[in-house]
């Protein structure tokens, strides 16, 4: 069926990711890093190869939304639009990539950015050559240490950027909380699944650690504070940042259950066979009936959960009004994100306000 | 069985990774630095503090041998002996614990310096508490996490150990390439595992990725460059490295097979239940009978493999002469490094060629 979502994506001039041209300067500085990376590993051995083509290609993907957010702290700081500030938003792609990898090992997810897993890639290299033990196994391992190369080169991007020593020092209280913050996140997230939590309130702690904070808050507070921004500006980052977080991962989560594979790049429903413990899956249990309860936590989490299964839980999800309150909160932190954006100087403020359409009123 | 192992331990008047009382201000640079990352994690949430409780257990047991080389090398360079250098040493204990707890997880091993791994533990906290799903996949993912927040602490224990960022920055010419280079060591073991390689040469090539470059040169260099040795210095240090860091993984493939479980920390015969492809299974099949590397080939990566197995590939390591032959070896690497030291300043010189005792000459 038709997913029951309408988003009226917003018409750009230009799209607030393209401004300044960001967009293809944090890819090539990603290509750049990753053709130096590629030196390093043929000179350890040509078996490398594989894997680090699974990386670049998974690195080629993505909306490069966390480099935007500390490009336009460092600019709305009085920054210049410089090289080292590009280098060190792309940097953030590196650690995107290093979590996803890792996330979909831990949710054993088959699919990332509309191609098989990195995990999965892996397998399927073993199973084509026919080596012993277990491709599952193997493509596991070689996920792991793949992620774990991406931390280390989001490390060395960030650190090799070029701006001054000392500002990085003063930038790596955000840099380093916001590593450290988001893995505590995943934790905590893993954790409410296995506690087969149901409350809004900790459904939102998560948010804010996994999400809000990492995907806007601190990409912004990186940029700023490296560009020696005063503490009235940061704590205007910190609003706009944490409201537009928190919507930002809402609307992830109404697309993870009702949106469209085909711009979203993952299987329809796979949140819901993943067992996520959501905002919008504690507010339709607090707001559906004994019976429909019973029926949202049977399939939450049931890797069998099919297509009718997914329809009826989204039916649930409707009926109770749990679609419709999440998209109000949507609304309502953006249009909070918008207002905190008064004091910030041009082109930085534009560009910020049309982010916050862009990462809440999207179909991918 | 008593294993067929003799190795004299040196007697030491202070035992050279106690030189200048190293050992314990690297324990307390780990523990200060842990204490700061258990503030950061109980302001997430309480629940993170049985994961934060696991890692801070398993980074009190270790040797401390890699931050003794990276010491060293900075005082053989006529770096004074102040505390900036002992937290970058004492870095690289987060580094290993990261490689431990990833690597743990990749092999399904089941202890770790005598101790339930990570992933073990935090299953085990999964069935104590009878939360949902499956406790090992909830250990695995707990233990990846557990992974990635060392890396990222190693990271930030560099960056913020006082060195000047200069000197710091020239410094990650190393120790980007040794994180980048113990992850692609990594993944060409596992690739020889799973290719069931056999050959000296190719087990040589993921010895110096994997562990000689990690273990010795790269921790030796990283404490001579950032303490601005010359060219002569470090191609010093990177013969003595080479050889000792070599000598070192030999010793760990003998102590594999024929440790005492009471002394390694793991159980008798993991490596070979594992198929760990070394130089001591690769010189083996070299050298003894077809009926006999039947028997070994099947043997190795045998997960039921038992008491008596083990037993009967340890008969063929030994009567094939390859025990022997990498014990000649270890000697020889040994005699390498230290003739190497002559040009090395007092008392680096000394403390080093101790340490190639304490390397090679151990029992755990």
């Amino acid at each position: 069926m038709q997913p029951r979502l309408q988003i009226v994506t917003p018409d750009f001039a230009q799209h607030p990711l393209d401004a300044e041209g960001l967009r293809s300067r944090v890819d090539k500085a990603v290509d750049d890093h990753l053709a130096h990376q590629a030196d390093v590993l043929d000179q350890v051995g040509e078996d490398l190869a594989p894997l680090m083509d699974a990386l670049a290609d998974l690195l080629r993907g993505g909306k490069r939304l966390r480099p935007a957010f500390c490009y336009w702290g460092w600019r709305g700081a009085g920054g210049a639009d410089d090289q080292p500030i590009v280098t060190v938003a792309a940097s953030l792609e590196l650690f995107q990539a290093a979590a996803l990898i890792h996330d979909d090992v831990m949710d054993a997810s088959d699919s990332r950015r509309g191609r098989p897993s990195l995990h999965r890639q892996v397998s399927a290299l073993h199973r084509r050559h026919g080596w012993l033990g277990s491709p599952e196994d193997f493509g596991v391992a070689g996920a792991i240490l793949a992620g774990d190369l991406c931390l280390s080169w989001c490390d060395e991007m960030y650190a090799g950027s070029g701006l001054p020593p000392a500002d990085l020092l003063r930038g790596r209280a955000v840099f380093d909380r916001m590593r450290t913050e988001l893995m505590c996140g995943q934790y905590l997230d893993m954790l409410e699944s296995a506690q087969s939590s149901t409350t809004v309130e900790r459904a939102r702690h998560v948010i804010l650690y996994k999400s809000a904070k990492y995907s806007v808050a601190q990409p912004l507070l990186l940029g700023g504070t490296l560009a020696g921004a005063g503490a009235d500006l940061l704590s205007t980052y910190d609003s706009y940042g944490r409201a537009l977080g928190e919507a930002f991962q809402l609307r992830d989560d109404v697309l993870g259950v009702f949106g469209d594979p085909s711009t979203t790049g993952k299987p329809a429903g796979d949140d819901l066979r993943e067992g996520k413990r959501t905002v919008l899956v504690a507010l339709t249990l607090e707001r559906c009936s004994p019976a429909e309860a019973a029926q949202v936590r049977a399939g939450l989490g049931d890797p069998r959960l099919g297509a009718d299964g997914v329809e009826a839980l989204r039916e649930v999800m409707v009926s109770s009004g749990a679609l419709a309150e999440v998209e109000r909160m949507i609304a309502s932190l953006s249009a909070t994100a918008s207002a905190a954006l008064a004091g910030v100087p041009e082109p930085a403020r534009t560009v910020l306000g049309d982010l916050v359409l862009a990462a809440t009123a999207r179909t991918g």
